[in-house]
């Protein structure tokens, strides 16, 4: 049981963690053009309700990874907006 | 908690289905640039961790979703690793 939680947050961490490096290449280049707007608009459309989830569950695990991840995502979605 | 449970399918699914309109958009225009490598190497690992969280947990709905998002995410990755 203790490697399957292993596995859960190392899971977590990844798909979180992930979007660093488009932020990062957003910041960088300013050019968003490939990137899908509809794409991050259902994206932090989806983790903002996996939120919701979390806190009426009182769940933390759920409700730390999507708040990272609601604010990376975010910082994309407000990239996009603002390069076109 | 019906209604916990209908705000936890619904997140399921606009997370897993928002990468159709980015797949969509690559199929149209072959144009990957600005779509961070790094990211989706992160993140098609991570849901594949997922998957196997659910596997070990015999979770049905953290299997489909994360099997769903593993070939929309791994189509966008190879579509990034083919037109560069």
């Amino acid at each position: 049981m203790i490697l399957t939680e292993w596995i859960g947050y190392f899971a977590a961490i990844l798909t979180t963690v992930s979007f660093v490096p488009q932020v990062w290449q957003i910041c960088k280049t300013r050019h968003t053009q490939d990137i899908s707007l509809r794409m991050y608009i259902l994206f932090t459309t989806g983790v903002g309700m996996w939120l919701v989830y979390g806190f009426l569950l009182a769940s933390w695990p759920i409700i730390a990874a999507n708040t990272v991840t609601l604010v990376l995502a975010g910082a994309v979605l407000f990239l996009k907006l603002r390069h076109g």
